[in-house]
């Protein structure tokens, strides 16, 4: 990487921790200059537009979800082993120091779920993704026989992001010191109710996920 | 309720819809006031300052909130069916042609989670309020013998919160149309781990909350 390629990545590294407390809208180019102590013509050589920024900022979250969250993730075990990695990485994730605020990609998805463009596209484009990867984790615990075979995958995914965005809530808004034990609780649940070994023919239905 | 207090609330209610577009803290008094085509002196009479202006628009939502889905849902019979009032009245509410950007308390908690002040501590107490709400809930029905003994409320009611978060992702970022196929799904499992009526004593283990 060359000399400006690092200095503009150091400058979204700032900016993404500054976008977890000010929001990704608050994120202009006037409020990083003051906070950098630069030049706005200077940031404006790297970004051009205050969109531009803001992608690049949720692309700069996104490789770091990826790297920080996924990858180790996915060197766990196929199956529930991988999820409750993904599970652990993202509350590791939430309370990361240099995300002062959280997770970037949370609080941009209620601040642009109302404003169509780049950055909502390349939101959206993200969540799909981590979406689809938690489907695919429960098809494989299905396809190893640690999960039920009638589990709707995309139901389970829809719940566990659930139970992320309630952790979400309870941890930064409320403040809420059992917020870890109710995320775990939550997660337990979705994990003992997707389980194969139900038991005994009538609870089955009990504990099965859909309607 | 006199003119200038009618005009007040006109203002108020157009506010809580331009808050659910451009968020809580894109809600300047400027702003509003380009919106309505009123002068800012205008508005500055009626709010004095913009965290005024943001805290009443918070009350204004939470008002709304209690007429539109709490008071509705508590005619419901105590317990299971109260909840059920509570889980549809959610719905209806992020669908209200009014609110053209969904529940506005959901949008500012992720806004404010991190901006200490009066808007953030007035947020934070309408939450704690409905949560406890909905914990109240869960234990009549608790009492009714709808629910079993060693269900936690608690945990019930951060449960039924992340799966509402989760339609409001689904909905409104995602675009998602089984949105509310999947939030049925979510409460509909929660309901059914919930009951009293376990199958089997193993069976019991498999669906209760917590550790």
């Amino acid at each position: 990487m060359g000399k400006g390629a690092q200095t503009k990545q150091a400058i979204l590294n700032h900016a993404l921790g500054l976008a977890t407390r000010v929001g990704i809208e608050g994120l202009t180019i006037g409020r990083l200059a003051d906070d950098l102590r630069m030049s706005k013509s200077g940031l404006i050589a790297h970004f051009q537009t205050k969109e531009a920024l803001q992608v690049q900022v949720l692309q700069t979250g996104a490789h770091r979800f990826v790297e920080d969250v996924l990858r180790p993730a996915l060197k766990a075990p196929r199956g529930e082993p991988r999820l409750r990695a993904l599970f652990e990485g993202f509350l590791a994730w939430e309370a990361s120091p240099s995300l002062p605020g959280g997770c970037p990609l949370i609080a941009a998805s209620t601040e642009l779920d109302d404003r169509p463009g780049p950055a909502r596209d390349y939101l959206v484009q993200t969540r799909r993704d981590l979406l689809d990867l938690l489907s695919t984790t429960v098809r494989s615990a299905i396809d190893e026989g640690q999960f039920r075979r009638e589990l709707d995958p995309d139901q389970f995914a829809y719940d566990f992001w659930g139970a992320m965005l309630g952790y979400h809530h309870a941890s930064r808004l409320m403040r809420d010191p059992r917020a870890r034990a109710r995320a775990s609780a939550a997660f337990e649940s979705l994990i003992r109710a997707a389980r194969a070994t139900a038991p005994a023919p009538g609870g089955r239905r009990l504990v099965a996920g859909g309607q």
